[in-house]
């Protein structure tokens, strides 16, 4: 039985689906001969560890309990039962996760799943993929530092997967990656990687004034508690900085142009969300409507994209041929299109939900099976 | 420096195309600290085999040299430059293959690459898997003979990649297989998977008569020489299969239920090609035409799709929704919605070019690539 050591860091929605994942494909992976070992689960303050690294792990039942004590907002700390593992904090915690980063990595080999939304993980991640271990990751933010992190992140490109951090657990980065890996060169790629977005879009598409559609998606719960994160775009540039760096650019966040969906005076630090669903949000209305109708007459729509090509990249409202994949999306799916040598003049289209923990975190699954060669 | 040994079955059109992206990925390769040394090159007669398997390779100039000599029709034999490599043909030429399996697979690694449309190939690839070694297909033939076959070329599911042999090489297994491997259970694939009979299907969408369609797409090479290879559904039927038993169906051919485009008596037993042009088609057009305007009352269309549901598979003429991604299919491409629990409302759908010998050899590139971390 081939066995993959598994660190958890971050155990909010994703890491707790994943978690509930592990266990209910337990026999479907002894079919293939896999074990995943889970030695270890982190929240922001406590990591809970096997007592032996090498050959412990956390039962199911334990693994489910974290679950329930997650999901019920509770802290790992609060744990009261654990048999024989141990639980470290605050300092001790990451000195312990370079220990057996340390231990393991060179040895029978460490996988390391990020789940957090944090950006202060990159640090450790850098640190355990230097000494040998593997790196699976939703988390989209140690990908979008400084172009120096990046490097040791991908320093090893066979130890790291990160699948979930663009459009979910839809096989973009997969599919990028298999045709960089054959030699095919991409001309373009372009894509609405926001549900929220790709909804809103749709809708405005449909006649309806912005501002009604943006408050109906918040009272449905596609929106952040605050619709300015989604509006902001910066969450779609983050995933375009990711696809741009697969790609080979070294560039950073601040190389992305983004086209924000409100303006700056609207902002958070300037407007309350209230004043800004009340007010601010309806005076966006009548531009967006405008633009949209300029689109219609040219038997276009807009879509809120992506767009990587040349040398640059950008994110914002993009005029779209009605009849092409992007222009076709209804509703809250993600579409990326690819263009490239092979796929030159209709692209390689990519379709599908692009959010939800259980699709997030069936992603992050696939990702960490993809090392098993690399185990022993 | 990574060193992945290849042995090609094969060197018609995909198979020289490989060798081509092989020789310009070269430095790329390098780049990740790999080399595919291709150790031997096959065509249906003679085998040419360098005189080292564990340490030398064709040269690139031989490589190019062989694809140009194929190119022209001629065979291996002919070759009359070849160094220090030696020609092995007929018995011996199959002796030599499973000498260099044998002797490579289970130490250094050998990857088989069958890119031929024989049916002859199964019994060799069944023995070097055994023999520890990787295979990858672009041929459809070997995974849809009987079912012992199939069970000895998948004996070890890392070591077998066939991406090209269901949408050349559009990432269809790739992401199936993350599904799977996530443990999301899939409901239903649905597809179109016949370029062919795809820009057929929408051109009498378009209110053209079948026969006038057939003969515009013979005229323009998009058909095989004879139509009714393609009409007959039996190339989408192979597909099926393969994504059938890629769902862990233990079916055959004869389980899948066919709907040809002609009936048996035009079959190219009993009809000639020209009778088929000339008669037996154009007596096909009031049927398609009365189904084509059918389905359009109901806001549908005609698609040629396999469709795997419950314990069904099925390969003919269905009405589908105008709007839905394989509804708006236009053309040649290829699109295959997948529904799962991850993907249950709206379908992870694929979508791109699904022939063409770059594209399909890019595919097979990618998939010996993939294995990379089972070479020392």
């Amino acid at each position: 039985m081939k066995s993959i050591p598994v660190v958890l860091l971050g155990c909010g929605g994703v890491g707790t689906q994943l978690l509930q994942h592990i266990v209910s494909c337990r026999s479907l992976h002894a079919k293939q001969g896999l074990v995943l070992r889970v030695v270890g689960v982190c929240d922001s303050k406590s990591l809970i560890l096997v007592s032996d690294v090498f050959t412990k792990d956390l039962d199911d039942s334990l693994l489910l309990e974290i679950c329930r004590l997650k999901n019920s907002s509770s802290s790992l700390a609060t744990l009261t039962s654990f048999g024989e593992c141990k639980v470290f904090t605050n300092l001790e915690l990451k000195r312990k996760v370079l220990d057996i980063a340390a231990l393991l990595g060179k040895s029978i080999g460490l996988t390391f799943v990020d789940c957090t939304a944090s950006s202060e993980t990159v640090g450790v991640l850098c640190r355990v993929v230097e000494l040998g271990c593997c790196v699976v990751l939703a988390n989209k933010k140690p990908l979008t530092s400084d172009m120096d992190d990046y490097e040791k992140l991908v320093l090893h490109p066979r130890h790291i997967r990160h699948e979930s951090t663009v459009g979910a657990g839809l096989p973009v980065i997969t599919s990028i990656n298999r045709l960089l890996a054959s030699g095919d060169t991409i001309a373009r790629i372009i894509g609405s990687l926001s549900g929220t977005l790709g909804y809103v879009m749709s809708e405005v598409e449909d006649g309806k004034p912005f501002s009604e559609v943006v408050k109906a998606a918040k009272g449905l719960g596609y929106t952040e508690p605050d619709p300015r994160d989604d509006l902001s775009g910066m969450d779609v540039a983050r995933k375009a900085l990711i696809l741009a760096r697969l790609l080979g650019w070294r560039i950073n966040m601040d190389n992305i142009k983004v086209e924000s969906l409100y303006p700056q005076e609207m902002g958070p630090n300037t407007m309350s969300l209230d004043d800004f669903m009340a007010s601010g949000l309806p005076s966006l209305d009548k531009d967006i409507e405008e633009k949209t109708k300029v689109a219609s007459i040219n038997g276009n729509v807009l879509r809120y994209v992506c767009m990587i090509e040349g040398s640059s990249c950008l994110v914002g409202i993009k005029e779209l041929p009605k009849d092409s994949p992007l222009g076709r999306l209804r509703g809250s799916d993600n579409v990326v299109e690819i263009y490239s040598r092979c796929y030159s003049e209709l692209p390689l289209v990519i379709q599908g939900a692009g959010a939800g923990n259980d699709t997030t975190a069936a992603g992050v699954l696939a990702d960490i099976l993809d090392f098993q060669d690399l185990f022993p």
